[in-house]
């Protein structure tokens, strides 16, 4: 079989490091070229990149040149990982040049008929992409990933609302350095410090809203949110990967503790049967002692694809309470943009 | 005037430490003599506790020859940072034998008769010491002051609920390493991690109900605890000093986000008038800026007895949000063990 | 082809612990049976331990029955990752009942008949061992290998004194958490600090005698020294795993910056023909680049088995200087075990 | 007492906030104008200011407008904390203009005829003063204080080389984050890790240099260095404030360990008379216990302008080891350009 050519936007930073990691022995794409800003195009990408990942730059994309982001990239896709001023442009041009665009940037997320996509829980929004095409007139399109503290918290939230029915969820999360990109949170910062309203809040707002276009549904000719009440307060802490969160949440139906957990633990999807490569099985994984889940023991879970759930007690305010983790740069970011291309992929909608 | 001489149970503990650091410059109590464990009783106290702190050991205490923690003490009081398991007994002993024990330890904290202290809140609990002592039977007595989570907690607590009554509150901690003592926590489990469910969640229990007693009232012959709804999470996080508090509050009336503000800013205190030296002034310090308070950054406001809150805002489940601060081992256990003296001794009830 | 059957003493500790994942896929070897302490003897290994490591716990091995460090044990040869103290009684009792018995432990390192092994460099050191039976007496004996301090050290001093004579070594050691085993250093004594001199400055005297009893040779009837002056001065840093080396030397033969790095880049050893399964080729990697190597970064090189080592600089006092690093838990301790178990099995001196 | 006006250069950084910090109470000396970059002026203080440390920021700094960096401040002298690629040009600018220059910048530390100036040591070498001034053509010069890992190793090497003669010094360095500036190391590169050769060596090449300049002579129209031989190996650890720097060293003539020990216990100054107020007393402080000193506990000793000395012992390769620690922004930096300012004001020569 011969691999999809995935270029990469952003290719030098944190989250474009981990697609170049996780694409390293993929089954169905390679790395066919890599592009980031003008200071590192034209440079040899060992050269442009601070490579901050354990393992090594893979041979092939450490002799690549680094390209400029725009049209002309030698690829079948693009997965991108650029920051948010540039990403808003730039992947415009690109999916407007004929390009399918699976973007991992914040830019495009809300926009009326851009999936906000994860496998497991709304393959159907991508029924989103016919009309999108037509905006923007041609074949390129472009379909975006949740925000590394939303993604590991909608898995739950799916899973309750399923069953039933989520009126309001509370969430406290305490997020890694990663998730702040190179050179990121300056030490000074955070030795012996937890930093609060990461982004200036702007985080909060982003987990208050993404979860309710992603529960949500894709009403023909825009998506529509689903009604339910959020509250984030969002905080780094001195940890390098793994975004750890407590949540509380309040269920329209009377639900026993232990109907919870099985919601959770018995989530099924859609996608089960498709055997995506980067899909973990189970998605979530709960765990029984209350110490856990622990950023450094529990983010590479399912090859850091995984949520890793602790015990459910009651709540005394809302219903019940639990913390879940997940791996902001796997789960959260890079591997979320990968998994997203391969339902592409398997349902024909690239290459 | 002469001083009060003031016995340090714990003495090589970090709670005993921090107490005896405090009370080196104090006007009013002198450290006369200092008991710790069998281990360390018979020994010179510089050779017997690992110091943690940044000043000295003061010069007198260094000297001392550490004593059992028995009756026959030479001192007007104690101030006890013993472990739990140990205080229960040793404390009622020392009372027993007619000695005022103002207690960190959480052994007789939720006793019917025993007044779970905050000076600039609940000074009135005094009014319980009466029917304590019959019950102990002499002129001992037992006060404590809360958790050191619980105690940062309460101030905002207080002065919303006498504005507005207060429904319920929901608390998400991250908790400095100083709150397990020494050594506490191994620095292999904290390092590049967040470890949750401090106690395996006996942290939480207390937060959610040390509060209703110390906003409740004596009824003659007991405490009777307040009714607000409590749901607390708690965590430890890779910081030395200081407790962050993630809080959500319901009002029973309606307030704006200034009035909320303006409750916690305006907060008086009948015990204001007593200008007692470990009072700060104010006692909560509004911060406006999105991403304070910080742990090493606002830890030491008012010589650590101060509570640092930071700007209110809108909560979508409840009514409104906000963080806190206080130093753990000041404010929240030695700190606020000595203003309980103080207030004591201000009303005539020791020396 | 049969596995050897190995039974692991200190299971419980971080070293058993690393010896375990170590062998869940080897070749030749396989975990029999584990044991620990009387506290730990009876339970199942899954309770009684409290897992370190990123990866889970072998399935078989988690359901093992702890069982005591005493002769009896289902196995072919024993593992020993027990402390000092423990280790002097207890390996000499399972040699005298005929157990091969491989240690990290230092207590039995400096005896002079027995092997402190590090098979790239001294394989002839097993000699020995038919003297050391015989003063045992049967068939049973004691091998060892280095601190985890001295094995990184002693591969260039290995390759140096080779090629040129090495006549001085200076070395300044940053140290890991993970060293001083669990729970180890407790998070009070290192957040935002350094710890000089560890164990007091014992393990400043093993670097500075180790290595010239490895370098030195077998005289028939005891072990004898090396001459080479030696200087240490060791500290425990804020990081995992990975002890970190500041190296300067001064050479009998004069050499220049580019033949000292050969020296160490074309090193071989007598066993690389026996290609054993945990070697690592190359065993030393060389870095060109100045702020190389790094603890997080180089730690996981060559599965953790080979020492890295930076750019050679002139020193203004000795010859030259230059830095390196090894994972203290894998090459320093287990992995080192580990490899010494299958040379011996390789010689037919075990199975 | 009229105080003499200070103008802060780079008033911003973490070295101007730390002259501001250590000027709000100061007897002689007080803040009257701040001056950084093009980007800050302009600003009020507070606005452009990321203020790092635990105290407050001084009332009447806070409210300062920022100046340009440039001639025309209103001021008797200016303490420099500016970058080097800057303060090159705009001291000499300053100087020029007829201020004195008291900086902490590197650009013309190693000049023939500015003083490279430690009080307590080479008092004398502000005879090159009067040369200098001839040079610039004015009232102005600059005096320069050392490099932040210099200071600390000065002090034992002033005091060796008076009593023994210093043939030879080697140290390894392990600095603190604040020693890099603000924004600095980032977070994702110091956590679990340590950073070796900091500024590329560059710093390496500093220590190896400067002390010789400054236990040099002026020799009437330049200065000349003493002949001590010299290595230095610097790491970057995650420590918040206080550099820890192993030293061994040779003496020219034999002493005892004890005698090495009285040489630095007993060190005296031809300043001690003067009373300076930032002059520690003793400057530097011998700690007999083998695990001291350390960043987190030693580093205030002495206001932060104490170098604190661990015990002496026998160096395998030279004759003797030691470790110190001095505090790399005050005693390194502000507080030494403050004593600096100090001296120049007691001789008579500003204000």
């Amino acid at each position: 079989m011969k691999k999809l050519r995935a270029g990469i936007l952003g290719a030098t930073g944190t989250v474009g490091q981990r697609m170049i990691q996780l694409l390293e022995a993929h089954p169905w794409f390679e790395v066919s070229c890599v592009a980031a800003s003008d200071n590192s195009a034209g440079k040899v990408y060992s050269q442009a990149t601070r490579w901050m990942l354990d393992t090594e730059i893979p041979q092939a994309v450490s002799k690549m040149t680094v390209q400029a982001c725009a049209p002309g990239l030698d690829c079948d896709l693009v997965l991108s990982g650029l920051p948010s001023n540039i990403a808003e442009e730039t992947e415009l041009q690109l999916a407007k040049a004929g390009m399918p665009v699976i973007s991992n940037a914040s830019s495009h997320r809300m926009k009326p008929d851009v999936p906000l996509l994860i496998p497991e829980i709304n393959p159907d929004h991508l029924d989103a992409i016919e009309s999108q095409k037509k905006r923007i007139g041609g074949r390129g399109f472009i379909v975006t990933n949740p925000n590394c503290s939303t993604i590991g918290l909608v898995f739950p939230m799916a899973a309750l609302h399923r069953k039933f029915g989520l009126e309001a969820l509370h969430v406290v999360t305490m997020q890694a350095l990663s998730g702040a990109g190179y050179p990121g949170v300056p030490s000074l910062d955070i030795i012996d410090n937890v930093l609060p309203a990461i982004d200036m809040g702007g985080e909060d707002r982003k987990i208050e809203t993404e979860p309710l276009k992603i529960l949500g549904r894709w009403a023909g000719n825009q998506f529509q949110d689903v009604a339910i009440r959020m509250s984030a307060l969002t905080h780094r802490v001195n940890v390098r990967d793994g975004h750890l969160e407590a949540v509380s949440v309040k269920l329209a139906k009377k639900a026993s503790r232990e109907e919870v957990e099985a919601a959770m633990r018995d989530f099924t999807s859609p996608i089960d049967e498709l055997n995506l490569p980067s899909a973990p099985r189970p998605v979530m994984i709960l765990e029984s002692h209350a110490q856990r889940p622990q950023p450094r023991r529990d983010r590479d879970r399912g090859n850091g694809m995984a949520v890793v759930i602790g015990p459910v007690a009651p709540c005394g305010v809302l219903d019940y309470k639990f913390r879940l983790l997940s791996h902001n740069t796997i789960r959260g970011a890079a591997g979320a943009a990968i998994l997203n291309a391969e339902l592409l992929y398997k349902k024909g909608m690239i290459g």
